[in-house]
C-alpha cells in the first residue's frame, strides 16, 4: 500500500471545479466528478431527521439506479430547510447536468454545503455546468477539492494504491469540513473514488466499517449537520479480479479505512478556530458502544474543550463528562492519563476497568475564535 | 401569594456565611442553614454516574434519618473525584458540625461546589465551623447566599408568602450557578426553606414537579455537573394545617414551582460570559418528552448559541438542532419564530405540528468570554 497526501484520480475518472457565483468572494464553488464507466456507489448520509434537499434526491437516485457517473457539488449554499422548492432545485440541477453529460438523470448524485435555509440560485449553477463539463480532466480534482470548501482553510485530500492480485488498484478521497462536525458525520462532504472492481455488497461492507471508525468518530462542536454525505464510487477501471470477500476485501477495506481516517483527522485539524487536535482513547470498556459514548461525551464537553484551549489539565471536567455519559462508571475504577497540553496534539487516555472494548475519537479545543467565526457566519 | 426578590428566612430558620480560607480571594466560602425544628427534606441530585462525595454522604443520611436540621455548604472546592478520602472529608465535616450544634450527624446535609478533583481542606472548614455556628441569625441568609457563590456575579434569592387556611406560610430560596449548567440540573446548589407543615409525600411531589419545570429545563453549556443539588426543607414552624393534598397542595406546589423557576432563570441570566437570556418554547409536540428533547437540542446547540451572540438570525441552525434531536420531525411542518436578537432577552418559538405537548427551556448565548473564563478556571 502506497499513500500520497494528494488527490490523484484513479483510472476512468475526471473532475473539475469552477466559480459559478454562489460564493460572493468569487472563489471556486461548483465541483464535478465524472466517471467514464458507470460506477457502483456506497453512500452514507446524516442521521438527522432534517435532511437537506440534495440528500433526499440522492436517496431516490440510489433506489432507482444501480450505477452512477456524476457527482455534482456546490459550496456556498446547503440547499437545506428549503422545502419543496429546494428539492425541485436539486432535481433540476441534476437533470441539467445529466443532459449535458448525456447520461441518465438518476446516475447523478448531487451535494450542497454552506448556508442553511436559503434557496439555491439554480440559474448560476446551470450557467456554470457547461463550463464545468467542458473543463473535465484527470487533474481537475484539484479544482474540485477547492470548490467544495466552505470555512476550510486547507483542502483535504489523500490517495493510495494497493495490489489486488496482479493489478494495481487506486483510491482517492477528498473532503470538506470544518464546523458542525459531530457524530454521526458532520457538515462534511467526502467523495472517495476508486477504480477497483468490487461487488456492491463488499463495497458497502468496507464503506460502513471505514466510516464508522473515522467520520463517525470525530466531533468538533457536537452539532449534527443536515448535509453530511460520504460517497464511495467504484468504477472497475483497474480491471482487477472482482473483490467480493476474503483477503482481497480485507486489503481493500483496510485501505479504504485508512483513507477515511486520514480525511477525518484532517477535518478535525482544520476545525473552525481550533488550536489543538485531541485524540481520546477510551479503553477497558464493557462494550464498543460504551467506549464510544464515553469518548464522545468527553469530546463534546464544552468545558473540557475550553480547558484544553487554556492548557489547563482539568481532570475533574474529564471525570464529569465520563459521569454524564449515561453509563454506570465508577469513579474509583477510572484511570485518566492526559498528555502535555503545550503542543498542537493532545492525547487523552481514559481506562474504565470494565472490560476489553475500546474506541478512539478525535476532536479539537473550543476557542473564542470558534465563537467569533460562528457568530458572524451567515 | 406575595413575592420578594430577596431572601427572607421563614420561621424557625437561621443562617450564616463566613470566609474559612478555601477561596484564595478571602471571599465568603462557608455557609450554614440551621432549622430550630427538625425539618422534612425533599432532595434532588445530579443524574451523573460520577457524584461528588457530599452527595454520596447526603444520600446515606437521607436513607437513615427522617428529619434534618442543618445544611452546610462550601464553595471553592467541589470535593468531587476525590475518592474515599473525599467521602471521609465530607463525613468528618458533617460530624464536626453535628457535635457543635448538638444534633445527630445524619441530620446534617453537606454540599460543596467549586473545583473538581482536588481534596477539600477539612481543617479550614472545621476551624470555621464554630464561628459559623456562633454567628447564626435570621438575617444571616444574606451571608449564606454569598458564601455559596463561585463564578456567580450576583446572588440568587427569592422569597414568598402564601396563605394555607388561616396561616401565612413562607418559602425562601437561594441558589448558585453559573457554568456547567445542563439538564438535569447544573453545578447548581439550591436551598429552599419553608416553615410550612406538609407531609413527606406532598413535599416530594411538589419538589419533583417544581424542579422538573425549572432546574431541569435550563442549559448553559450542556455540561452535566457532579454536584447538582436542590434541597427543600420544611420545618412546620408556621403551624398551618398540614398540607397533604387537594387545594392546599396545589397552592403550595404552585408557590414552590414559582420559587424554583425564578431561581433557575437567575442562574441562566448569570451564566458565565453570557450576554443574552434565551427562552425556547417548543409547542405542538407529540408528547412532553419530545417537546423537552427538541427544546434542549436547540438550547445545547453551540452553533445556535454562537449565532444568538452574533445577533445572527440563523434559522438553519435551529432547524438543524431540531433534526438532531432524534425525533422524526418533518421539515415542512416546522414553524420557527425568532424574536429580535438585539436586546438582552430573546424568545424563540418552535411549533412541531405533531400534537399538543409543550415545553419551555431557558438558556443563554455562547460567547468568547465563556471560553476565556473556562480556559483559565482551575
Amino acid at each position: 500500500m502506497k499513500k500520497f497526501l494528494k488527490a490523484i484520480l484513479p483510472a476512468g475518472f475526471k473532475a473539475n471545479g469552477i466559480s459559478c457565483g454562489l460564493k460572493k468572494s468569487g472563489k471556486l464553488d461548483l465541483a464535478l466528478i465524472y466517471s467514464q464507466f458507470p460506477a457502483l456507489v456506497s453512500a452514507k448520509f446524516t442521521t438527522s431527521s432534517i435532511m437537506a434537499a440534495p440528500l433526499i434526491v440522492n436517496q431516490k437516485h440510489l433506489k432507482s439506479a444501480k450505477r452512477f457517473q456524476a457527482v455534482l457539488a456546490n459550496s456556498g449554499n446547503a440547499n437545506c430547510f428549503t422545502g419543496k422548492s429546494g428539492i425541485k432545485d436539486a432535481q433540476s440541477s441534476a437533470g441539467y447536468l445529466a443532459r449535458e453529460l448525456k447520461i441518465a438523470k438518476n446516475s447523478v448524485l448531487i451535494n450542497s454545503t454552506g448556508i442553511i435555509g436559503k434557496r439555491l440560485d439554480v440559474a448560476k449553477i446551470k450557467r456554470g455546468i457547461r463550463k464545468l463539463v467542458l473543463g473535465l480532466s484527470s487533474s481537475g480534482i484539484h479544482r474540485a477539492k477547492m470548490a467544495i470548501m466552505t470555512t476550510d482553510t486547507f483542502a483535504k485530500e489523500v490517495s493510495l494504491s494497493l495490489k489486488i492480485g496482479a493489478k494495481l488498484v487506486h483510491i482517492c478521497g477528498i473532503a470538506k469540513g470544518a464546523g458542525m462536525i459531530a457524530p454521526n458525520m458532520a457538515t462534511m462532504l467526502c467523495f472517495i473514488l476508486t477504480d477497483a472492481a468490487i461487488t456492491q455488497a463488499a463495497l458497502d461492507k468496507a464503506t460502513g466499517a471505514a466510516v464508522d471508525k473515522s467520520f463517525n468518530c470525530i466531533s468538533v462542536d457536537g452539532c449534527m449537520s443536515t448535509n453530511d454525505t460520504a460517497l464511495v464510487l467504484a468504477n472497475a477501471a483497474a480491471g482487477n479480479r472482482v473483490i467480493s470477500g476474503g483477503a482481497d476485501l480485507a486489503s481493500f477495506s483496510q485501505a479504504l479505512a485508512s483513507i477515511c481516517l486520514d480525511l477525518a483527522k484532517m477535518v478535525v485539524t482544520d476545525a473552525e478556530g481550533a488550536t489543538k487536535f485531541i485524540q481520546i482513547d477510551v479503553t477497558q470498556a464493557k462494550h464498543p458502544q460504551e467506549a464510544k459514548s464515553v469518548a464522545l461525551s468527553i469530546a463534546n464537553s464544552v468545558l473540557f474543550k475550553a480547558a484544553v484551549f487554556g492548557q489547563n489539565p482539568n481532570f475533574g471536567r474529564i471525570a464529569a463528562a465520563v459521569g454524564a455519559s449515561g453509563y454506570k462508571i465508577k469513579e474509583e475504577k477510572l484511570k485518566i492519563r492526559l498528555g502535555s497540553l503545550k503542543g498542537k496534539r493532545v492525547k487523552l487516555t481514559v481506562s474504565l476497568s470494565r472490560g476489553k472494548a475500546k474506541c478512539t475519537v478525535y476532536t479539537c479545543d473550543l476557542t473564542p475564535e470558534y465563537i467569533k467565526i460562528n457568530a458572524a457566519y451567515n
